[in-house]
């Protein structure tokens, strides 16, 4: 029996764009099932039924079975299906510290960039000092190297990459030159979207742009 | 060559305790470094040196090399020695179960616990009905099995467990009756501790009273 591979995405998600990278490094072919933005109200039957606890997108249901999170997803997908491209590496230090720059990503640039996109005054000029110190971080990480983890795209630049499709909206946001405070990231992204299936898995950053600056008319941010 | 194992610890730490039942059940001969309580003028130099993103303990330093975030250390430390008290269940499906159960316990248990201590009025109160929700969805996943993960102590349990040696500070700042609010939750914590990996591994609860108590009066919440 053939494998049923469903997933719960939105388009623009961060957190979504990983497990699309995943299935796709692996070939898997899935349904894909389009949920709206982050409105309680509007979330469907499905996504509640599959994820109760946090009641959020991305989720896998493979043969019925829910795996909620994208890194615990990623890392299912990575376990499932080992025998091509595999994600994280197999010696366990080496994985632990994929494990740890991933985390990193979850949290620490996860935080700055909501900062830079949801904040005014004092507090965006902090965020934005903050934003580029953590890119800074990452950039000291990822050093000559052509991925986080070494000559193949691997676990930490799969959490990362997602961020490339939004950076158009913290450099005009935030008022952030991102290629000139940090170009062996700019570099590396762009070597990372030149794999097919990288390309197809994140949105045009036209495309989010809009979406984040209707979202911030909304919230009175402009 | 013997293996060289070093913690970095403190003894009231929520995860340092994770990290030291690990090497329990694992059985591993270490050294502990106790550092100092989240003072960062009096981190010493040698945690500085090993964890320059986070500067914070639990450290594992294992023949020179250095795993930082207890849940990454707990999953090193279970594929490294892995012949014996396997903590991550095998089957790919129920590793996501419980690395989504031990993400719960890491970010919505940790931040409910954290509230209930550093609050007081109105939020405080708030803080309690989530505490008290919070672990009542444990309570729902832990349902009527022995264990989170089944019939054997496992990487949930490890998770959650160090959180009952301070039981005792939510239930007195907090003005909150643990036992009578989630009563599996009690008798399944009080399971783990006749385990002697876990006795030795968690503080006593009147001495984290009392460091607790010490730390309220200094933040001005006594």
């Amino acid at each position: 029996m053939a494998d049923e591979v469903i997933l719960l995405d939105f388009w623009a998600s961060l957190f979504g764009m990983r497990v699309r990278i995943a299935l796709a490094e692996k070939g898997i072919k899935y349904e894909c099932k389009e949920e709206l933005w982050n409105k309680s109200s509007l979330k469907s039957p499905l996504l509640l039924e599959m994820n109760p606890i946090h009641k959020k997108i991305p989720v896998l249901i493979h043969n019925g079975k829910t795996v909620c999170e994208s890194l615990i997803i990623v890392q299912y997908i990575d376990e499932v299906w080992k025998d091509k491209s595999p994600l994280l590496p197999s010696h366990p230090y080496q994985r632990a510290h994929a494990r740890f720059w991933a985390d990193f990503v979850d949290n620490k640039v996860y935080y700055v960039s909501r900062k830079v996109l949801t904040t005014k005054g004092e507090e965006l000029e902090a965020g934005k000092k903050e934003f580029i110190e953590t890119f800074k971080i990452l950039e000291g990480e990822l050093s000559d190297k052509p991925y986080f983890g070494g000559e193949t795209f691997g676990f930490v630049d799969l959490s990362l990459i997602p961020f490339y499709s939004w950076f158009i909206v913290y450099e005009i946001f935030g008022n952030i030159n991102i290629e000139a405070e940090c170009p062996k990231i700019v570099a590396w992204a762009k070597r990372c979207l030149q794999k097919e299936t990288v390309a197809k898995s994140l949105p045009d950053q036209k495309k989010v742009y809009e979406f984040v600056g209707q979202s911030r008319k909304r919230d009175g941010l402009e």
